[in-house]
């Protein structure tokens, strides 16, 4: 990314590794749809800095101060990799915010991303996850950001056994909340998607019943509630304002609307209050953050390799070698029928 | 109230008491701002409706199933009296919703309220509370709603020691989430206010700064922001939707927007998302509901039992006898310097 | 139950229906371990008490109050029934005792059991669930008792995604626990059991390993940390006061231990402290009850019916006709090695 | 602390300042009963060790890494000081364990303490805490472990507004339980002490009924429940396993006890299970540890900023000089009748 809108190949030096850093080099890394949203400008605008915040790769150099990783060990490395030393981390809910709002997202928010030869990871003994036996390192690249994203948007739920819990846009994160939603114990999963790639998908990590998406908020909402009238909870995942708006309207009283998707800074709510109960609904309205951290990666992996979610299902285009990163963020950015996620090889 | 825009006296044959329910003679009342609400149209409109739902009084008629209750007790009864056979009440937080949105809230909504002579309190065991030794009656009166709703507000802003808390709004209900908020652990509590009456009971209920309300919601944050730049929570008891909305702003990545304002049917919510964190920013917006039932009603009392809260200090205008209604009714709707809560003996 | 230690038939007059309650005709019956034990007095002694608490059934008798329930319907019945209109339901932590310790355990607790032609069912509204379509009854049966306490342990033991969870004794509410466990989205899962037949089918459940029951607790924490040696939480379902105590020496810093197993009224617990980390560990230990009630029944069912969870795997025994009962009560006691869960057929 | 059983002066080498931490010179010190029980060998022994980790100093010196610290500044040092780059610490339950059980206690744990002329502060940025301007030193030194141990009690006991709550062994730990639980919104709070000057402070800080302390256990429990029949919640901060044992049987079913006592390594727990439900009464039994980190003690700060707790109450005797540590040391040892908590000013 040379500036908002502009996209292409940049040199840049070699990362610096400070005491308590690890330098990487990427072996497979993923576009994000973020990736995408930040260079078209939704974010605060960044320019000459290089994309990319999901990788699995191998240490080439560790810190002074490093403890528990070493050079050649291959680790998966967080979306989010906050710094353990600020205050924010000191309490759960701020854990993403460690000096200031969304503090802790480091790759492409301070700093370059892992789309390169090489990639600073800050912390390395509080951010790195090595990858355990018996969890490929595809897997583990889905659980740098697409499944700690999608499941904490089931765990904001706060889903008891046997709700009704509806998931609103299904990417390959709102795909990784059906998954959530069924693994925290949700009855009836009602999964909203345009494309039958993702709607086959979300049938197979466990949605109970389909419903295409509809621009039309009206409609849409009619639909939801036509399936399932009694709606517990609901994880926004895609749309725009008016979906979430449309969100606030199905959830039932005491329900929890549950959002994990990023709006375009130029975005504005604009929601009834009626729908929201004139206040007094106890419908809850919860914007939560990727979680980050090296720790609770390596639970996601302990996840994956005892068989509780296989996020391998989200990988449909694997491309080979750092020239085709192009070809891959176009398909992150045109989002063709048959793709949910695609990845690049750099070996 | 007869109609919207109505209001008046109205004759109505005695109620009926069933067998698990109670009649009770209310001994003293209070008018509620949502009394003057619900009579100028924001919610659906009633007609025919005997309004008021805050009482003490004396028991004169028990259902055959009624155990623990008998007549000539001396009771506090809660604004929300749920039906605790129905489903919504077997989870915590649709205690408010027993069978439909706010269906919990009997008096007004669904049936006649306890601005009479008699007034029917449905399923007396599990709704109705002992006012013990050590209590007056004015002070139970306001445990009826003023204070659970205040308190409910503090509860759910999920408050933690020496936090930085803003209430904003403080009429009765505001007043009691300051003194809720200190007696959750809160450090700072910025009290926003319009009158010097409501200040100066703010202060004594332990906020510890005070920022005059202004309409300019800009003007508003500004304020704020400078007396408190890092604001934990914030408790929104007042105001219009864009309070709401700047409530959001206001508070810090990780915090609790807690709404216990009760907003017009016909508000809307408009709201940049830049101040939501694009999504992102784990700022969570509550809009919980008066909890109801005779069991919490009585854990307030203890708390004024023990000296922890002594809400009778909202009560700034005592009138005497079912007469003066209309005088409280005016009284609340328009809200003289002086004004922060009436009552009125019916003995 | 004609005394302790004394079963065999008893002839009752029929239930007196009350204006709340219901009167059931049982179709399927099953005997649970706690039956058997309190027939060999672990707790309090009852005489001329029927046993049994859990049964699918057809309504024969509505009370006039009774508004969601008719005649005829087809019905699953919670073993715990709480009184909705006392003061402990009011709490979430305290449905269980509604007027007292375990209060909320009306069959054989404070009346006589489903072992019969006919039951009394109090606050039929509250404490039924329809059976929906696309249950068994069989299904239904195991919702009664043994799916509630066995997810039970999983809630109480608060498991977070990737957890590594024990849980020890795997009759069938240790079995639920496991897919409790799996549906709380644990990680490793390890089940400690007996007999083939159970580990079988917690490897079914979802257990990814299996420890062998030893009942020298040092033996069997000795194995338990080689197969797992750093275990979140445990769910005790089975042994003695001793498995408690190696539960808590085995959990680390900040586990939880989830006791949902029934001692005898004589055992003692004898624990070093040094176990408990001297008091400093944060290690909690949770005893919990047996939710209660008909809209938590309700959400359960909806857990069979979108596959969640076969709770029928557990029913290893199907006898036909009440006169079966004396011969499921004896495989309860005895505990044949094919056995896990027997029930009655009365149709 | 030479070995266990002889506490003298020890000659130690100046603490080294790693990349991340800071050395400060204390200027007033307290010594803890733990420090006691410490030195008498109640924990793993520990010979040549510095003793003290109460301490409010000035920093001398920085390390290279460090950014939010200088030297000079007047600062209170926390009593737990975590390796924020551990796994443990990016769990809520586990931060006081952040490498294994107690890692996070690292003076006197792990390295010498800070009763000396100068003491290593690991990791400074996440684990200092500036003194802000209203905040005397003495009160902040009573914040780096007294307050946070014992509002931590009051936390673990999840205390609802209006519950009785019970805090047995009222030195400066249980007396600051007695406070945070007022701070929570406890109603009745019974005190259960054995000296006059804790019992008349338990009153200042909230404490609406004071029990004597028995040894007998049996005897103990009939006071409490004279006093107050139904008790929500039980915090132990004295005593020993026999009281943890009547803390159960006392706590009614629903309830929680919250244990911040530390107990000799040789005590050995043990209590009939009928106190505990047999399992089923949904008794908790949490041990918890303080927290630790600057970023809590900052909100503790401003909780004794703010007015809502004076703990300099606890404050008994105030020595002058370093030469005066044994004299505080025995006083601690051997308690007499008024003390509550000694300090020792270095300057």
């Amino acid at each position: 990314m040379r500036k908002v809108g502009d996209v292409g190949w940049l040199d840049k030096p070699e990362p610096q590794c400070g005491p308590l850093d690890a330098v990487i080099r990427p072996t497979i890394v993923a576009p994000c749809t973020s990736d995408v949203r930040v260079a078209a400008g939704w974010a605060a605008p960044r320019t000459d800095r290089i994309l990319g915040h999901e990788a699995v790769g191998e240490i080439v150099q560790v810190g002074e101060l490093v403890t528990r990783f070493k050079v050649g060990n291959l680790v998966a490395v967080p979306c989010v990799t906050p710094d353990w030393l600020a205050p924010g981390v000191q309490r759960p809910r701020t854990v993403g915010h460690d000096t200031e709002e969304e503090g802790s997202f480091k790759f492409v928010g301070y700093k370059d991303g892992v789309m390169a030869e090489l990639a600073h990871v800050n912390q390395a003994d509080a951010n790195l996850a090595l990858i355990p036996d018996g969890v490929t390192p595809e897997a583990a690249l889905m659980a740098t950001d697409m499944m700690p994203t999608g499941l904490r948007g089931a765990e904001a739920a706060d889903i008891q056994f046997g709700e009704t819990v509806v998931v609103i846009g299904i990417g390959p994160v709102g795909l990784m909340a059906v998954a959530g939603a069924v693994l925290r114990g949700a009855g009836r999963v009602v999964a909203v998607g345009g494309r039958d790639v993702t709607c086959k998908v979300a049938l197979e990590y466990g949605a109970t019943d389909i419903v295409r998406h509809s621009s039309d908020a009206d409609e849409l909402t009619a639909q939801i509630l036509q399936c399932a009238p009694d709606v517990d909870k609901v994880i926004v995942a895609g749309g725009d304002a008016a979906t979430l708006a449309a969100a606030v309207r199905i959830v039932k009283p005491g329900g929890i609307v549950s959002n994990i998707n990023f709006y375009d800074q130029a975005a504005s709510l604009t929601m009834p209050l009626v729908d929201w109960g004139l206040g007094m609904a106890d419908k809850d309205i919860r914007g939560t953050f990727c979680p980050g951290g090296g720790a609770q990666l390596a639970r996601l992996l302990q996840l994956i390799k005892h068989g509780r979610i296989d996020p391998t299902k989200l990988i449909t285009h694997r491309l080979q070698g750092m020239d085709a990163l192009p070809e891959a963020f176009d398909l992150m950015s045109q989002k063709p029928p048959d793709l949910i996620k695609p990845i690049v090889y750099f070996d």
